[in-house]
């Protein structure tokens, strides 16, 4: 069905930007800085840091000292020389004048920018976020509340499985593999391969797809691809068949499910006990 | 504490990209280019449509005949000249050959640009994702998992309550109201501001913040903002305190708690009932 096109506004693009080996500027050392250079670290990217060392934050001196993909720069932004080669530019410093004259430049020089705190000087925004290995989530409020951005990041990640970056993380590996042992680009082949791996995506719990080791790749595949079919974790005689059938069960009848029955099991039989045998003497 | 350097890696960057009356191009019109035309829809961009008719899919033709925000041209990509004031490409296109003679063009002019199904060809990647109103929450397996993807939005979706979208609006609202009441950049006031909306963000449940009005909005400030306080929904004389309190209630004590213990009673009950009476006969 079409969506209601009047209700389609008001919003950003979400993506997920790639800077594997590109240069990033970073103009400013301090605290939103330093959570910058994180972001950028996870991204794969080149930093390029421009800040008097006087100012820069605990965080960002041990990026510094820590990190090969750092090249820094103890002074202020010098010009468009500063933004030969750069591919991405993200400045968070209190001098508005020069945040504006960067963000000039880079619209000139077509460089993707975010000035800190100037929305109209961003090319894209930031939101809250969570990563946990190869998954990373983004919540944006679009700038209505940062505050409740927060508070529904937190939520998300109190209700995320312990292990669902361990879990993708060896689903990467077991598709792979797949693709090293049914190779080809597209066809039916390629169709039946993402089949086969949405039906373990959505046949095996999280947890247990995050136990997967080589061993139980292999066999995976040769009784399960090769035979057109998906066995259980436990069909494929894995060691720790105790520990996972029983997260497996606590999955499936959550605790607090358990607690209150049990609480209530005994509640009900101590008032009917009360009752019974206090009407008998 | 400074995170371990060796944990970042292997992620993208993830951005709320803004579109607000820029003019993004889309060069194919099936099933992808619909999704695609719908998010770019959904950030206030200007699309171009370039696609031969023959191939479009039912959504795309709903978009081009309902939207006026979609120039369509009924043909295929015609180069350089194509791409002349376009601030983002998308392709979605079975054509390898020219979806890369696309890329190269883009990345000459450089214009952001995806090419489906072409990840090397891709400045950015789009992500499984949610939106309710202002809230936009973007999933990445960064390439590992699109169907773990899949499944961490629906349990996320899940999880979300109901009204989250309309709560964040009305705090969006109540926030413009205050900066009118309160103007001014930065400095102590925008510190009071901030952290006033912070208390009120944290002390009201989400379904409060849901139900706030305009009137209700000027009392908060008034009694409020005013008096450096934060009072509860229901000390703001708010007309429908019982249906809210007791919707606070179950989300204190979760449904999911409540029956499984009335369960426990009952069967508790029935079993020293039946022992008991039992004993007797």
């Amino acid at each position: 069905m079409a969506p209601d096109i009047a209700s389609l506004f008001g919003g950003s693009l979400l993506l997920a930007w790639q800077l594997k080996n590109k240069r990033v500027l970073i103009v400013g050392g301090g605290d939103v800085a330093s959570g910058r250079i994180e972001s950028v670290l996870v991204a794969d990217a080149l930093i390029t840091l421009i800040a008097p060392r006087a100012g820069l934050h605990s965080l960002t001196k041990s990026f510094i000292e820590t990190s090969d993909r750092i090249t820094y720069y103890d002074r202020t932004f010098a010009g468009s020389s500063d933004l030969v080669g750069v591919d991405m530019v993200l400045t968070a410093i209190d001098d508005v004048e020069s945040s504006r004259e960067i963000c000039n430049l880079c619209r000139t020089l077509k460089i993707p920018v975010n000035v800190a705190d100037i929305p109209p000087s961003c090319d894209f925004y930031f939101g809250s976020q969570i990563r946990s290995g190869p998954l990373q989530i983004m919540i944006s409020t679009n700038g209505q509340s940062p505050k409740l951005a927060n508070i529904i990041r937190r939520r998300i990640e109190n209700n995320l499985p312990d292990n669902v970056g361990e879990a993708i993380e060896k689903v990467g590996m077991l598709r792979s593999k797949l693709r090293e042992r049914a190779p080809g680009v597209g066809g039916e082949l390629g169709k039946r391969r993402m089949r086969w791996m949405v039906d373990v995506c959505t046949s095996w719990e999280m947890e247990e797809l995050a136990m997967l080791d080589d061993e139980m790749m292999a066999q995976l595949l040769d009784d399960g691809w090769e035979h057109n079919a998906v066995p259980k974790p436990q069909e494929l005689g894995a060691q720790s068949k105790p520990t996972r059938s029983v997260s497996t069960m606590s999955e499936k009848i959550p605790v607090n499910f358990l607690l209150p029955a049990s609480a209530g099991f005994i509640a009900g039989a101590a008032c009917v006990a009360f009752a019974l045998l206090s009407r008998r003497s």
